[in-house]
This record gives C-alpha cells, sequence and structure tokens, in this order.
C-alpha cells in the first residue's frame, strides 16, 4: 500500500491539516504539555482519508473541553475525598484513599458519565454519585490488572502501583473493598426518587455490574492473560472493547440513564461509549509503537504489532466515525449539549493538552505525569 | 479454675447430658455421618453451665433441619447451577462455576437468608435470588482468602483451592467477576414490585456492599493479616465478627428485608446473625483445637489459644445465649416460624449431623467431606 511520511508527537497527533478544522474547541495552551523532544516520524497511508466530521455548530462553539474537564476532575476529586474517608481499620482504608485519589488520574469515566447526563437533559447532581462510582469500579480494576500475576505493572501513573506500596495482599482488598463501596455509594448518594426515580438505580447497579463482569472487563482481562491480544485482528478488538470499551460504555449509559434517556438514546450512548473507550486505547496504541514503548496488554500486544500501522490508521478512522455518527443523531434535539461528547471523540486523536487530577498529594502533582496520553482507557 | 474431662467428637460435640434436651428436632439418623476413628479429650470447666434455651414450643415441634436444610441446598445448588452458565469466555466462565459448585458446600448464608424471610412471613421466592447472590459472594471472599498472599489455603472444603486448579490470576478474575454477579443477579431475578417493593433491593444490595466492604469482611480479612488474631480476647473476637459474622448478620438481614421485617425486626435479625457467625467459628476453634489441628485464621490463632478452653467455653455460652435471646423477640408473633432459626444455633454446639452440598460434581460429592464442622462462616 503506498504511504507517506507524516510528523506526529506523542502528545499531539498532527495528522495535517485534515485535522486542524475538527478540533472545535479553542486550540489550547500547551504551556503544560509535556513535549517529545523530537517528534517521532511514522508511516501513514496516502489513500486513508481523515475527513471532518465536526458540525458546524460544533465548529462555532466556545465550548473549551480542557475547561469542562479540569473543572469536572476537580468536583470529582473532592466527592471522592469526601467518600472514602479514613476510618477504622486505618491502613486498609489508606491503601484505598491511595489508589482512588492519587494523582494523574484523567477521571475519564466519571466526566463520560456526567457529559452524557447532561446530553440528554439530566442534573449533573443527578449523575454524581454514580460518577464518582464508576471512578471507584475503574481504579479496582486497574489496582487487579497492575498485579504481579496480571499484568504486572509497578508503576500506575507514574507511580509506584498500589501492591508494590502496600503489598499485593493490600492491593487485593483495596481492590475488593472498592467494588461495593462504589455500589453503596451510588444507592446512599444519589437524589432519588427526585430527579432520579427509585426504578433507575438498580439499572445503573446492573449496568455497573455487567461492565466490569464476566463477559465484560474481567473477561477482557482473561482474554488478554490468555494471550488473545497476541492474536488476529478480531481477536485484539475483542480484547480492546472488554477491556477498555466497556467502562466507558458503560459511564455513558449509566449518565444517560441516570439523565433520563429514552431506550433509543441509551443504544446509541452504548454504541458511543464502547467506540470512544476502544479509540483511546487504539491512538495509545499507535503512539506506544511509534515511541518504542511497551503496550498495556500482558503479552505487551498491541494492535499496531498485529495488523501494521497502515491498518491501524484506518482503524482509528473507522472507529471514530462510528462514534461521531452515534453523537450525530442527538445533534438535532440537544444541539450544543452534544459537544463535550464530541470533543472526547477528537481530543482521542488530537491530545491537544494534558490533563490529570492532582489527586491528594497536589504537592507531587506536578511532576505526576507519566508522560503518556492515556485516558479514556484502562491504562488511566 | 477446677475443669473435668468430658469426651468430644468433631461431628458431634457431646456436652454431657444438658446438651441433648436442647435438641427439639428430631435426633437425625447419622449413617451419613463421618465420625472420627476415636473420640478426643479436652478439658471443659465444670463450673460452666449448659443450660436448655429452647422454647416448649420448640421442643414439641416436628421440625426437622436436616430436612430442611438438605431440601434448599438441592434447590439452590439447581438455581446457582442456571445462574452462572458456560458462556463466552469459556475458562473463567468454567472457574466460576467451580468455585460455586464445588460439592461440599453447607450454603449457611442462602439457607440463613431464605429462613430468616420466611420468618417474618415472606415468601421464599422473594428471597431465593438474593440467597443465590449471597452464596456468590461468600464463594468470592473465600477463593480471595484462600490466596497465597492471604490465608495460603491450598485446600477448600478438602479439595485444591480455586488458585491451586486454575491459577492465581484466574481465581483473583472469578472472585472478581462474581462480585458483580451476585449484585446483577438479586436485580434481574427478585421479583419486584410484587412481592418485594422496589425501594427494598437498594437496601439488600448496600446490606452486601457494606457486609463485604472495607468495614467489614474486607476489615476482618485485614485485621487477620495484620495479626490482630493473635492478639487479646477483644482483638480476636473482633476479628471473628468482621471475618465470619458479617456473612451470617448481612443473610439474616437480607432475608428479613426480603420478607418484609419491621425496623426492629431487621435489628434483632442483625444481632442475631451476627452472633451465630461468631458462634460457629468459636466452636470451631475449640474443635480444631481439640483435633490438634490448624485455625482458619492467617496466624492459625484461635481462640482458644487466646483465652484457653474455660473462657473459650464461657464465650460459646454467651454468643450462643445472645442470639436465643433476640429469636426469644419473635416467639409470640411468629410461633414455630422461629424454628430454624432456633435450630442454627443448637447445631452450632451439636453438629448432629453432617450436610454438605453435592455440587456439581455429583459422583465425587460422597467423599467431599473435609473432616470439619465448618458451617456458617467462612471456613465453610
Amino acid at each position: 500500500m503506498p504511504s507517506t511520511i507524516i510528523i506526529i508527537h506523542p502528545h499531539r497527533l498532527q495528522f495535517a491539516m485534515a485535522f486542524s478544522a475538527s478540533l472545535f474547541y479553542p486550540s489550547p495552551n500547551l504551556s503544560s504539555t509535556k513535549m517529545p523532544p523530537s517528534p517521532l516520524l511514522f508511516r501513514r497511508p496516502s489513500s486513508v482519508s481523515l475527513p471532518v466530521r465536526c458540525s458546524s455548530a460544533a465548529a462555532s462553539s466556545s465550548f473549551d473541553l480542557r475547561t469542562y474537564w479540569t473543572t469536572l476532575i476537580s468536583q470529582i476529586e473532592e466527592a471522592l475525598d469526601a467518600a472514602v474517608p479514613v476510618r477504622y481499620p486505618e491502613s486498609i482504608h489508606k491503601a484505598i484513599r491511595h489508589v482512588v485519589l492519587s494523582p494523574g488520574a484523567k477521571r475519564a469515566p466519571p466526566i463520560m458519565c456526567i457529559a452524557s447526563c447532561e446530553l440528554v437533559g439530566g442534573l449533573r447532581s443527578a449523575a454524581f454519585p454514580a460518577a464518582c462510582a464508576l471512578e471507584m469500579v475503574h481504579a479496582a480494576s486497574l489496582v487487579h490488572d497492575d498485579l504481579p500475576c496480571m499484568d504486572a505493572s509497578p508503576l500506575r501513573r507514574g507511580h509506584p502501583s498500589a501492591h508494590a506500596l502496600f503489598g499485593v495482599d493490600m492491593a487485593i482488598l483495596a481492590g475488593d473493598a472498592l467494588f461495593p463501596l462504589a455500589y453503596q455509594h451510588i444507592v446512599t448518594h444519589t437524589p432519588s426518587p427526585d430527579p432520579v426515580p427509585l426504578s433507575i438505580i438498580p439499572l445503573v447497579l446492573t449496568e455497573i455490574a455487567r461492565a466490569v463482569g464476566s463477559t465484560g472487563m474481567a473477561a477482557g482481562q482473561f482474554l488478554d492473560l490468555s494471550g488473545a491480544a497476541a492474536g488476529s485482528e478480531k481477536e485484539i478488538l475483542q480484547v480492546l472493547e472488554k477491556k477498555f470499551g466497556e467502562m466507558a460504555e458503560c459511564s455513558a449509559v449509566c449518565g444517560g440513564l441516570l439523565g433520563g434517556a429514552s431506550d433509543q438514546e441509551l443504544e446509541a450512548l452504548r454504541r458511543y461509549g464502547r467506540a470512544v473507550g476502544v479509540l483511546y486505547q487504539l491512538v495509545d496504541d499507535v503512539l506506544m509503537e511509534s515511541n518504542g514503548g511497551t503496550g498495556k496488554m500482558r503479552s505487551n500486544a498491541s494492535i499496531v504489532k498485529a495488523v501494521g500501522m497502515d491498518r491501524s490508521l484506518e482503524l482509528v478512522e473507522e472507529v471514530r466515525a462510528k462514534a461521531k455518527k452515534e453523537l450525530d443523531k442527538f445533534k438535532d434535539k440537544y444541539g450544543e449539549k452534544v459537544l463535550p461528547l464530541y470533543s472526547f471523540v477528537d481530543y482521542a486523536i488530537e491530545r491537544g493538552f494534558v490533563v490529570e487530577g492532582r489527586g491528594l498529594e497536589a504537592s507531587s502533582a506536578a511532576g505526576a505525569s507519566v508522560g503518556s496520553s492515556e485516558t479514556f482507557s484502562k491504562g488511566d
């Protein structure tokens, strides 16, 4: 396949002019962005078109993803801080707080949840408890995935993993405790029956259970461990969907449920969320491969290693188009409210700025970046 | 303290004549009971009285605990079989099925749940899904507790532990998948809004989350790992309450909630359940110590090692009295419906027969006994 050489930064994929017009939020100030010392080269097939898919409404909007995102991160971390206080026995709660509140997290699942709720006209307060719970579940799954017997990751967001700091036993217990805490948090904090009808809460809980369970993220981790990530394109995409797409899908659906979305809207949010989760991981794989790094899967497999850069970029574009197609269905009814969700899609590829929470250790947050572009994925 | 020698069997504590009158269910046929080759001796203080506490109604009843229990076990295992089918990916579901359906389980949490529901006039069908979910959660906690970094138990009910059969990674994943499956099962299978009001289901889910969470069973496991089980009487009792009492407490409360118990009844069930959970473990410790075996806690600590046999037997009697005192509150209103719950208290000490599920592997169930009297505890 004929190909051309283009320039790419790990934090700012510059897909030539075709992409620059797709940024409907103001070009961010990149002063805080950790840029690599030199641009990397990789091959991109010239036959792959990267059309602009943003609506004109989006292009003229003053919506600022970075402000939206960083404001929400701060609110979410405040709520998480209150949700996991130090209590007896102290050590386990300190481990839990470390897992949930360590700096560098993007808080992507809760933000996806809140944006989806607000898209369909729901109140932020309706989605906020579930959003925090999603972050707890997300953090719990990361702690278990990092274990020596799983992905054997000694680092998480540039800091020692939970098991490296607290021991494998405590890391398992912290994860085990976070799952039920998340459920408890939703039941005790979601404002119900007004504005959230009583019947919605079990649906939200079931959606989370489905996502993390034996046919969801646990299945993804199993497939990764069993070597499926080193297989065919179909097998790798399946691992990506289970291991990385489920959390974003679940976050979007929970937000929709809490905001009062119709069944049809929920299904569109489901497909959109899954696509976005996979998209971030696909782009991460492309960046990782370009950067000479190692992948986030057990086998250090990546889509690029399996199908090559040309096909990987085609897949990026396919999945990006799929995500935007689902959002297009909301435009007429909800107008500019759909902008945050559009922006997540573009950010997956653009990575125009680094976003990360300060967590508990605000003083060390400045040095917390791992120099990675991980966002809506289990690498978060 | 003066003491006398009495004879005890691991499967049938024979506290001389004082106890024989406390059996208000017919003396069971012990043909299937695995008796030890020879009786064991241990010291019991002569000053400890073991009064009969059964009501006269109970004494005249034809209630047969063994029939009640074994019938329910069979129904519960049938429901669990349907609840955890083999689906894609097969290996993880096979591991989950092994964990939930291996032979030898007493199914004590679900039976406690169903008995508590029926006590207050609830339908069995109202409690059945939550009962099955409690068994899933119970099984999940056992799998994680057995891990090499936790209690390092190579065996569970006389069979290889899940991690020994499937690997540590798969055992962690199976546990992780079972917790959400349990929540999902309750939401999707509980008959609601009739007979179970919609508002009750979140309360049941929260109760389970509380029990398994960072102030419940996870705290118990943490305290055990951190050496509290080798401490003072107060510290050991705290480990027993968290590690073993929480599941029985939660089971009784969930049953009460699903059966329509009042707040006052729920609190009585809560105290009763917790006492029964601790009681079984206390008696297990006494039996284990008499048998020269090792305890179920990380440090192989036991109440007997910490406070001696005399004080241990006093504690057994105190906790037994506490459990029955709570049940006495139900007698006037519910009559014979309280008998199953009374019988669990007496069975904790009497162990008049061996009860265990056949699980999936019916052909191997006959040889599944571990020669232990474990029942309402994490040793189950």
